[in-house]
Parts: C-alpha cells; sequence; structure tokens
C-alpha cells in the first residue's frame, strides 16, 4: 500500500427530508448565493423546499449552469457574486452545478485571470468563499470532494482542477430528489460512478485489501442497482444505495494508498469537448477499449474483477479477462448507454483533432504506468469505432 | 437504508514515515500535553522521533496511561495541563491513551464534576482542546472517532461517551509503529476491529448495499491478516492493512444508515471491569454466544454473513447459521484468543455482580432490538462459560 493523507471535510446529510437541516448548516446571517441548472429543481420541487427553509436568509440567485459547465457562464456568476458580496454558495443540481459552484467560490476573490483557476488544475487556489450542496443528480462525487471540471467552448477545453478549498462544508443527499431523473440521466450517473471506482480499481495490484475489497463493495452495488433505478425509479432503497455509491465512489475512500488510472477520463473528456457526448457516455465508449489494449498492464487486476464481481469461477486466465471486458461492456449498454462510437454516429474523421487536444492538455502520457501516448489513445479510440 | 449524518474531520496521515507530518499539523507556537503509556513507545523508538520532529515546540510529557484508562489517573493529567495551560493535545499510543486523552481534553476547561463528562455519556461536552495522535496500535478506531471509554477501579465503572468535540484533528497511522507489538496486543486488536464491524453489520437487513459490502470488505481483511500479522510481525503491507482496517471499521463509515448492536461491547465491558479481562477477550468470549442466543433476530445477515465472508455455498439456513458461529469462534481462537470463560478460569460465581452492574449501567436493555434484558443476559454468559 501507498502512504497517503486522507481528509473528508464535508459533513453529509443523507437521507429523506433532510433538506429542512441546511438551515442549521449555513451560517446566521449569511447572504447565500444559490445556484442552479436548467430549471429541473423547479419542477422537482426542491427549490420550493429550500427557499421554504432558508426564509430569513438573504437569498441571490444564479441559474443557468449547463451540464459540462462553461467558463463563460460561470464568470457571469462570479460578477453577481462579486457585485452583491455573497458570503456563502449554496449549490442546488447535479455535478456540473457543483463543479461550476466550486469555481465561482474560488473565483469571486481571485486576483487574476480566473482561466488560470482551471488551467493550472486548482494549485493556484488559496481560499474560496463556504459551499452547501443539495445533489440531485448521483454520478460525479463533487459533493463529498475538492474536485471540479470546467469547460470552454470556443477553445473545446474540458479541464479539471482540484483544491481543497473547495469542498463543500455539508452535502444534502435526499434519494427522492432523484425520483424524476430521465433515465439517460440515471443511467449516465451509475456508470461515471462505476467508472470512478473502476480508474481507482483497474491498475495493478499493490495489497491494500480495504481498498480493492470496498472498490468491489461499490461496483456490485451499482451493478445490481442500476437496472432497477431504470425499471423502479421510485424505489427509494435502490435510489439510495446508487446515491451512496457514488458519493463513496469519488470521496477518497476508494482511492487512497493504491494507483490510479485516468485515462479513460481523459480521453473522455475529449470526446465530449468534440462531439458533445455526455460524460457518461464517453466513459461507456472508451473504458472496454482500454480494458482490451491495457490487458497485460491490468491482468492481475482484470482476473480478481472477474472473480469477484462478475462470478468468474475457471483458472483460465485470458478467458477471465474477456469475462470483464465483455460483461462491463454489457452492464453498460444494459443501462441504455451504448459503448461503441458507432452507435453514436461517429466515425474516425475527427480524430486528429482529438488527438491534439489531448497533446494540447499535456495529457499524452496517460494511465497508472503512463504508457497511453498519443498513438496508444488512437488505437483506444479505434478499437471504441 | 437510515437517514444519517456522516462528518469525518480527521485527517489522516497514512504510512511510514508519516510522523514527520506532524510538525505541519499542529499550529506554530502552541504548547502541547504529549500523553502516553507505559513507556513501549520509548522502546519502538516512537518516543524519540516524535520529540526530534517537534523541536521547538514547548511540551508537557504525561506518561503512565493505562489499559482501560482509570479516571483517576487521567484527573492527574487533566491537573497537569491546567497548570501548565496547555493548548494543544499529542496522543501517541493506542485507543487508551486516545480514549483517555479525549477526556482530558474534555475535562481541562470544564466546568463542574468531570466525571459527569462520562456519566452523560459525553453530552455535558461543549468545548474541548484539539487533539492529535499517533497511533501504535490498531483495534479501537478512536483516532478517526468521538468515541471514548474510561473507567473508574472504585467503582468497577467501564463506560463509554461521544462527542464531535473530542475527534482527532489529525491522526498519524505509521504501520512500523506496531511492528513490536506483543501478539496478545496484536490478536486483541484484530478482535476487537472484528466485533466493532460485527456490532455494525450483525443485525437486520436495511438494505444498506454499500454498508454491508463494506463491513464484509472489513471482514475478510482481518481474517486473511491477521493471522499473517502474529505469524510475519514486520510484514509491512499485513500490518498496514490491518491498521487501516481496525479505524475504518469505527469511523462511521460502516454504521451509517443502519441499525447497531454493541450487546458485546455492553456485556464485554462489564466483564472486563468485574475480571480484568482484555476488551479484545472479552469480546471473542461474548460475541458467539450472542450470535448463538440471537439467531433468530439475526438469522438473514448470518446467512449474508456464513456466505460473503466465509464462503458457505449450501442453501440450508441452519447449517449457515452453525457455519457463521463455528467459523467466528475458530477464528478468534486461531487469533489465540479463546472464546470461553472458563479457559481463562473463570466460572458463574460472580454473574450476579456482572449482571448488577449491567442494570446499574442502564445497558438491561442491549441489542438492536432492546430486546437483550438481565436474564438475556445470564443466559448468554452462561453460554460462554
Amino acid at each position: 500500500m501507498f502512504n497517503f493523507t486522507l481528509h473528508l471535510p464535508t459533513k453529509i446529510l443523507f437521507g429523506k427530508g433532510q433538506i429542512a437541516e441546511i438551515k442549521n448548516q449555513i451560517p446566521a446571517g449569511a447572504k447565500i448565493l444559490m445556484t442552479y441548472g436548467g430549471g429541473s429543481i423547479k419542477r422537482n420541487g426542491v427549490y420550493d423546499q429550500v427557499l421554504d427553509v432558508l426564509k430569513g436568509f438573504e437569498i441571490v440567485e444564479f441559474s443557468g449552469i449547463e451540464p459540462n459547465p462553461q467558463f463563460s457562464t460561470l464568470m457571469k456568476a462570479v460578477e453577481l457574486g462579486r457585485r452583491e458580496k455573497v458570503d456563502f454558495l449554496l449549490a442546488v443540481g447535479g455535478g456540473s452545478v457543483l463543479d461550476g459552484t466550486k469555481f465561482i467560490a474560488s473565483a469571486i476573490n481571485f486576483q487574476g485571470n480566473e482561466w488560470e483557476i482551471v488551467k493550472s488544475h486548482g494549485t493556484v487556489i488559496k481560499s474560496a468563499l463556504p459551499i452547501g450542496a443539495i445533489l440531485t443528480l448521483p454520478a460525479t462525487g463533487s459533493e463529498m470532494n475538492g474536485n471540479a471540471v470546467v469547460s470552454r467552448k470556443e477553445t473545446q477545453d474540458k479541464l479539471g482542477f482540484f483544491s481543497p478549498f473547495v469542498k463543500p462544508q455539508f452535502s444534502v443527499l435526499d434519494p427522492t430528489t432523484t425520483f424524476s431523473l430521465p433515465p439517460r440521466q440515471t443511467a449516465n450517473g451509475v456508470v461515471d460512478a462505476f467508472v470512478h471506482t473502476f480508474e481507482q480499481y483497474m491498475t495493478y495490484p499493490v495489497d491494500a485489501k480495504v481498498q480493492d475489497r470496498f472498490a468491489e463493495g461499490v461496483f456490485l452495488t451499482l451493478i445490481e442497482e442500476g437496472p432497477k433505478a431504470l425499471a423502479e425509479p421510485e424505489n427509494y432503497d435502490v435510489r439510495a444505495n446508487i446515491m451512496w455509491a457514488a458519493t463513496i465512489a469519488l470521496n477518497g475512500i476508494l482511492g487512497i494508498g493504491v494507483p490510479q488510472d485516468w485515462a479513460s477520463h481523459g480521453i473522455g473528456h475529449e470526446l465530449t469537448a468534440q462531439y458533445g457526448l455526455d460524460h457518461g457516455q464517453t466513459l461507456a465508449i472508451v473504458v472496454p477499449a482500454i480494458m482490451w489494449h491495457q490487458r497485460e498492464f491490468k491482468k492481475e487486476k482484470l482476473v480478481q474483477f472477474a472473480q469477484r464481481v462478475w462470478g468468474y469461477q475457471g483458472n483460465d486466465r485470458e478467458q477471465a479477462i474477456r469475462v470483464a471486458i465483455d460483461k462491463t461492456r454489457a452492464f453498460f449498454e444494459q443501462m441504455g448507454t451504448p459503448t461503441r462510437l458507432s452507435a453514436y454516429g461517429i466515425d474516425d474523421s475527427q480524430f486528429p483533432s482529438v488527438l491534439s487536444k489531448l497533446k494540447e492538455h499535456k495529457t499524452e502520457n496517460l494511465g497508472e504506468h503512463k504508457n497511453i501516448d498519443i498513438k496508444a489513445a488512437e488505437e483506444i479510440l479505434r478499437l471504441a469505432l
């Protein structure tokens, strides 16, 4: 096991009715910038609940944070926050709203060009306004970590940053807020959480037994509950298990002390930037291709994954690896998320552009062995056609 | 799944060499009360490491915190801390040193009779001095939670308290500090961590899939690594896996959103108070007896435990339950911890005294169903003879 530091300061308030608790978590007298997306929180009642609970607080609203939140949109919120002199940010929505709010929180008092926050991957952040979150889409894990991803359409950039200063102070996870999610968003969320787990697990063994067992537990939970969430969208326990699994998948617990991959995310971000694919879709496309391309480097974990997660009981290593890949692909497809570029009508004509962006973002040596260079990335993209 | 709140503010610094990091974690200029036990930290080099790292800090030492820390001992540290006006506590040792330090931290500025801190189970605590910890014995999980147990010999009391104010600000977990542990302490620690997991798992199902899988992961890790730690005490990965498993076993991650038992701890504490048995020994004695006595109430989880942890593949429920109990007992015995009172030379002559203390401590309705009354507790003790 590698050395690690783990710090999880975010307080989690989990369960039906927990939105009522936020009035006790936000400092009295705070002026709140409430951020949200396209209005689904108005349709599902969350918006009304929040305003009702926060009576007595001064609230400024900023809506319209889009999926893959755009720098230009977020800068409008930054200007609003500066003008209104807000001192607490309340993000209500999914990963995009949370990620965008992390950017806003670090940018409001930032001295300098705000794009540096993203471009430096967060290293320039020295402080941020406090953030609280009400999660309505389990997927990214943003509710309990310091990660965010921000996009810039005009330059086709989609980049991640991290800072301990943007970890939410609290996050409310009420599974009933997810009952009304469209199937595609439910599926994307399950695939995203699955692949977060995968990025921290499917590398090479370092004898980190708790982390391995925990990752396998998250895989098994998502495999059991994902299809049920599509079939029974208002099953509370199913939604609760998915919501908690998605948070755990990227709060740090799975990734401490072990090697991490993140090549699927690196390549996937470029596919979203180039083609506008959903984040979950890009992962479903890239992961099976990477599993096959990197099978020699990941063989021990592929076999363990086949055995412990997919129930493979034979003793043929090649067969186990095929089981691991085929079952993973079948699971994504079962969730309604196609796993080949061709299923989205994409051919290889724009690969040169995707690959040059990978190079520009200095992500040309991806994976736990840093062995996925531009040539390997192209091979992976061709395997995903 | 039940609603829950989870807050894990303690920063974990895990791995070889991490003691050096504490100088960056303790506020500059702090006057430190360093607490420890009987001197094992002087023999294994940890004491010298700490003093070396903290050159420049003003340090007051308090040694002699015993296993099952005594109120009278701790009050001497409280008086020292008051006299010296310390403002940071650094606990260096195992669960007893950490628990004792939590009492000291909350008592130094406490107005009133300090025994109330324990007797109220912590509810009277409104503030505490900040605590950092260097753990040298994985077992109690005290390094990442707000729990502590304090004893009072003259009244044969052993009581737990909890407060969010005594959660350590940081804890260093360096597995090399555990290489020199005597086998009995290694075994007690593994049994303790196993039973912490058990108390949060072996109840009734509430469809909390992540929590169940995580608990099973901790069981499997301890079962695989415990005997290895006895055979290869300086195997780093084995010690690291046990150390992390023991922290995870009681930091809250396993117990959120699920029913909890704690009857084994309730009865076990009285056995320590009455007979002076090690905490781990009392758990090894009580757990198999409770499993059998409560088998009807715990049947679903006993079967799941037999299948997922002990590899039972049949479909006979009674047989599965027997497998669960027999394998658990065998594991404790394999760790060198006898599972019957008679093995420690104890008969039933002092049972009336144990039972009257249970009653006095208002712990006469134990278990997740509150159905273990004094009569049931006596039956359990007799099963453990």
